[in-house]
């Protein structure tokens, strides 16, 4: 590969800036980031990669073209690239939910030109470039989105790529993506919003100070719950149908419980209590965490 | 001091133990156990203190007894150790829950006998003699019970002991604490339990294979989520009031959410998100957690 060109610099715009810089996969690697704030701290950390304030020309020059901004973005950027785009270019987005950006992708990109979408598995609470990290990727799953739609040759390139970030690749389509991700990824994030913002309102009514005894598990979830909320209103919003089910499913589960509770139904929870340890076992065993007590925080 | 009992060693019974011993603030220490397996594992590890197989005597010569037992256990334990009891003996206990194990020690405890709750806030995903560490309070709060019945002196004198073992103490009455409790510890339990299910449940039904992709925020939960089913259980039904009436306010909560969700509702959804990130902030100030991200686990 020549030239790639990335299009936001956050997180995972400037891990992937660093990690392309490093392992020497592109010539040119352009930065193309809208806020002032941001280009400050890329400059300050002195990460490599090129600014450029214009798109057009950056467009032109590269031959990978990275989407690493909130999705909500990305109508405004293709409309801003599209008269610059040629179907030899590879472009990929790094979105948390796939089926509605897909929808914008068409309604938007220019004819003939391909979209190919990835998912690296590699968020975290804090955002912006000076916490990107160049092994970000490495031992992570990225997912590679296949649809009826999809250049073959593209999804090859994408996949060598994500290899070389030292990601691990899996291929799916979109509704797949979409529905897993709803509830491996999304009503965890929707659920520890809600949970701290639950115990906001109970701290208000009582008068209580309950940050001090958050070590008791709120602690845990408030680390998610400081999420980017740009980040998480697009996929919210963008995933809603599934989103919205897996709050069903979760109401429903959480009213049994209540009904166990209330009844003191030792046998039923029990039952729910024990068969939860195994995803546990099951995610240390895969080495997916940490074996140590508390995530080895003491 | 002269001698303590520890009633049940577990996680926190072996941890007082280890604690205790190396901090030299007992003669002797006496441990009861009645799971054959935890006592192999304390002969195994090599635990200090004199495992009895009988109360009677232990409970004469100790002057702190220390129920470390699951609450539910409580009753039997009372029952075994009424008649060896004086008005001398200052007895706590450890559990999570506090206005129905008070119940159940004015129901059967001996007349003229002090009971002075405590709860250390150091709870973990693991049980049993194996986990525990010496140093297992140090740093952490320890809550102790402060109710019309409480006698004062033995309050005092476990102010004194828990902070010999390297505990914050704050005094509260029962009520309070399991108000606090509610929507800082238990709720947060019995919400990571109910994401797992849910998870497994839709995992069931779709057959998608969701643990693989559990980083994005699941493999969180799930930690929380393996914790000890007998003692979560016994919280729960202890005290059910409060985490029933917390469970409401979640529901509610998150209804809100949902709606908010479904009707692209920037305004309010931003709101929320934003909001919640200053209970991170104020913990991680406070240093109750670390601030390396996710845990500091990669």
């Amino acid at each position: 590969m020549k030239n790639i060109l990335l299009i936001g610099c956050g997180l995972l715009g400037s891990s992937l800036l660093r990690g392309i810089s490093k392992k020497k996969i592109a010539k040119k690697i352009f930065v193309y980031e809208k806020s002032k704030k941001n280009i400050e701290k890329i400059k300050k950390y002195k990460l490599p990669g090129i600014i450029v304030k214009k798109l057009s020309d950056a467009v032109t020059e590269s031959d990978l073209i990275i989407f690493c901004t909130p999705m909500s973005e990305y109508k405004k950027m293709i409309l801003k690239i599209n008269k610059h785009l040629t179907p030899k270019h590879i472009i990929t987005d790094l979105g948390s939910s796939k089926l509605k950006s897909k929808e914008v992708v068409k309604k938007n990109l220019k004819k003939n030109i391909f979209w190919t979408s990835s998912h690296p598995i590699a968020g975290s609470e804090v955002s912006g470039p000076e916490h990107g990290r160049e092994d970000l990727f490495e031992n992570k799953w990225s997912v590679l989105i296949k649809d009826k739609e999809t250049n073959l040759k593209h999804l090859k390139f994408l996949n060598s790529f994500w290899k070389k970030m030292g990601s691990k690749v899996v291929i799916m389509n979109s509704e797949k993506h979409d529905k897993i991700f709803s509830m491996t990824s999304h009503l965890p994030h929707l659920i520890a919003y809600n949970l701290v913002k639950s115990a906001q309102d109970f701290e208000k009514k009582q008068k209580y100070d309950l940050i001090k005894y958050s070590a008791g598990g709120l602690r845990d979830f408030s680390r998610i719950a400081a999420s980017n909320e740009i980040m998480w209103r697009d996929i919210f919003f963008d995933n809603k149908i599934n989103v919205s089910r897996a709050i069903d499913i979760f109401i429903q589960n959480l009213n049994s419980f209540k009904k166990d509770i209330n009844s003191n139904n030792n046998k039923s929870i029990l039952k729910k209590l024990i068969q939860t340890k195994k995803v546990r076992t099951k995610i240390i065993k895969l080495k997916y965490d940490i074996d140590k007590p508390d995530f080895g925080r003491d």
